[in-house]
């Protein structure tokens, strides 16, 4: 199955603790690499992960908070010593785009990598595409502009039953038409319908990234289905005061949501350094949603059918 | 004896490595501390090696490198999260003063801490003074205006012979004038000379903090006798060349900087991380200077008689 993988680089929040980065995940599709914030220490992490530099060209903000950007312009420095050349897209609001421009031209200018602005606004729209992927963006609630991440794939082409192609004498040249999803018409006239010919392609996977924000029970909606769900819960329910205070979630809104989303599996995160147990977070959770997995730095998770632990 | 400790907590240079962090070195003088350089990752060292953000009122930038800058905007931050009032200074040029007004005013407005600049240049000059610290500036030849800091503690008052003041009646309230080194006239006329009374101080003890700077002979007699000598090591005799086209120093030209200037020891540091093995820089060293140390995340080196070492 191709890679869909997610790479927890730091699930810390605001005040770092000791054992936590700030904000960092990287996704991993198709071997290309997709970062998403970028936390003080992202780049020592990123190496320390073994990922690869010239595998990263798009980076995601959620918001302009400085945990989940202080890392930015140590990591493109890091880029453009290690030889790196082109470019890369930091997908960012108009705020960041300023700010950003003005420190890497003071401190990275000259470098070989030239660092190009997707300027993405608070609301609903996709901000990437391809033949394979989507990527759109989801409004959060917060203390500033913030915005969540979806990815998903694209519809996979039909697989090809070959014993029946074979047998239908079906020539190579049609396979694509066929994979796309046509009949094949023999030279007699015969028409062999698609399903003989073809098996259902797996099922198109779905990732979503939801830090930093209040309990949004709407959001549900808009990520109905999605397999894996990253949902910050940088509270636990005995702080929900806070949590509302200051525009995060409990680990129980998080599963909330997860519960709501019909989501496979719910990954947690963005813990505050109060707590100084991170289970308790894997416990709240659960008991409102069941597959629970607890964000930890190093954690690697690949999104395919043995997802729903 | 009064605390004069150097805390290593970053080593390695520009392109991070696994085993170093960018620059970063906590002088502890008396339980004040004072910060110079702060490279990406310092606030997360400085935590690891407990030591307390709230004796640090000064930050000291050696240069506008982002190796040596990019960890002030979360250090700051997260001691205003940590509930600390007050000012921080940060000394460091014009530029730097502009670059991280804009910084802080976007990302750290409405934190209770007051950071303040003050303004220095790429001259010799004293920055900082109080009753018993004068640190001072030396300019340094780098790609950019870069300085090295000097600390120097002030010569301590002369130790009371307790004895002989008793012998002499001398009575309480004169011991501070004998101790600055006046002599004691009693009641009968008698003059007693203070080297009766009194013993020679302690000698007092220096720092220098030389990165980043090619090979400046003409250094050596700034800083003579200094006691501890940091002198950056980026670079082994083999890479000789890079060293000069980059503005860095060798192992070897550190090490005869500390032999002209009659250092008592030199400490190494700012590593390039294409050498996989850092004892080639002690080895190198000592080759011209016997009394090196290696410098590595988390070593403290107490100034006092021991440190010939």
């Amino acid at each position: 199955m191709e890679k869909f993988e997610i790479n927890v680089l730091g699930c810390g929040s605001a005040k770092p603790s000791p054992i936590h980065n700030p904000s960092c995940t990287v996704v991993n599709f198709r071997d290309n690499l997709f970062m998403i914030d970028c936390g003080e220490g992202a780049q020592k992490e990123f190496q320390r992960q073994r990922l690869k530099f010239s595998r990263l060209n798009h980076i995601f903000l959620t918001h302009l908070h400085g945990d989940h950007v202080f890392g930015l312009p140590g990591l493109i420095g890091t880029m453009a010593l290690s030889g790196l050349e082109g470019d890369i897209t930091i997908h960012t609001f108009e705020d960041g785009k300023k700010i950003l421009t003005s420190i890497f031209d003071y401190f990275n200018r000259g470098l070989p990598i030239d660092v190009k602005f997707n300027v993405i606004h608070p609301e609903e729209s996709v901000i990437f595409e391809n033949s394979s992927l989507r990527i759109g963006t989801v409004p959060l609630r917060h203390k500033i502009p913030a915005v969540g991440y979806v990815f998903e794939e694209k519809p996979r082409l039909r697989h090809i039953n070959r014993e029946m192609c074979d047998y239908h004498d079906v020539p190579l040249w049609a396979f694509n038409a066929i994979k796309s999803g046509d009949d094949f018409t023999k030279p007699d006239g015969t028409v062999i319908p698609n399903t003989l010919l073809t098996k259902d392609p797996l099922n198109p996977r779905s990732y979503a990234h939801i830090s930093d924000t209040a309990y949004m029970p709407d959001l549900a909606e808009k990520i109905q289905g999605v397999d894996l769900l990253f949902h910050e819960t940088t509270y636990l329910t005995q702080d929900l005061d806070k949590a509302k205070e200051r525009g995060h979630s409990t680990a129980t809104q998080a599963a909330q949501i997860a519960l709501d989303a019909k989501a496979k599996c719910l990954l947690t995160g963005h813990y505050s350094s109060r707590y100084k147990n991170d289970n308790l977070f894997l416990e709240e959770a659960k008991t409102v949603f069941p597959n629970v997995i607890l964000g930890k730095e190093g954690l690697k998770i690949m999104i395919d059918d043995k997802l729903q632990i």
